[in-house]
């Protein structure tokens, strides 16, 4: 019923940003907020969902367009958009009758950003050279 | 006992690459496969496991060496270890006693780029404004 569920992401780094899958063991209390999140991921319908969101021209999708795509009755649904909503994938405003979902990019660009290689191959030109 | 339960990622995108979770609505079986990576991820002992792998400098962990960190049977270490396999996050290799595990970047690489959101917006200052 609010948005105080959201997980934040990273905010305990040794840097204030992103807590580095692949460049140090991370921390238990960082692995159990994070393993939230790809949880909530680690499902076909909620990845669908997902992208169906966040491929939405005008970046805002009603619940009334997204139960159609689903043999699930709308309950279901909403528990799935939830789970996005509890793991800060994603956001919800109530309009009239309907809910109206959109995409959380933050969580999305921290997590791509978490399963970057850092780039500590020696970067060759790390200024570019103009020709 | 072998390799050839990996997870491939997005080798049916249209263009054969990457099933671009915020692009596009993801089609169900596409969805059903990106869901078993992220399930993987879902996990904070798997997190943990995942990261000291990944960022272990000789790019190679000894099981030996991951079990002591956690509070858990060498068993269950070795059962979350399979389900990263399973999912294409990690390879092994058993030499003499003991399994080693190392990092499958292809597929971290693949889940980097399939949350990366595309380029789509108007970048006002491309190149950057000296001041």
């Amino acid at each position: 019923m609010s948005n105080q569920e959201l997980v934040v992401l990273g905010q305990d780094g040794p840097d204030g940003c992103c807590p580095g899958l692949l460049t140090a063991p991370l921390p238990q209390d960082q692995a159990v907020e994070l393993a939230k999140v790809f949880k909530a991921l680690g499902d076909p319908v909620r990845l669908r969902l997902l992208s169906m969101i966040a491929s939405r021209a005008g970046g805002e999708v009603c619940v009334c367009d997204l139960t159609p795509a689903f043999g699930l009755s709308q309950p279901t649904i909403s528990h799935h958009l939830k789970l996005l909503k509890q793991a800060g994938l994603i956001a919800s405003e109530r309009r009239g009758t309907w809910v109206y979902y959109r995409l959380l990019p933050a969580t999305t660009d921290r997590l791509a950003g978490i399963l970057t290689r850092p780039a500590d191959e020696p970067l060759p030109e790390p200024t570019g050279t103009p020709s």
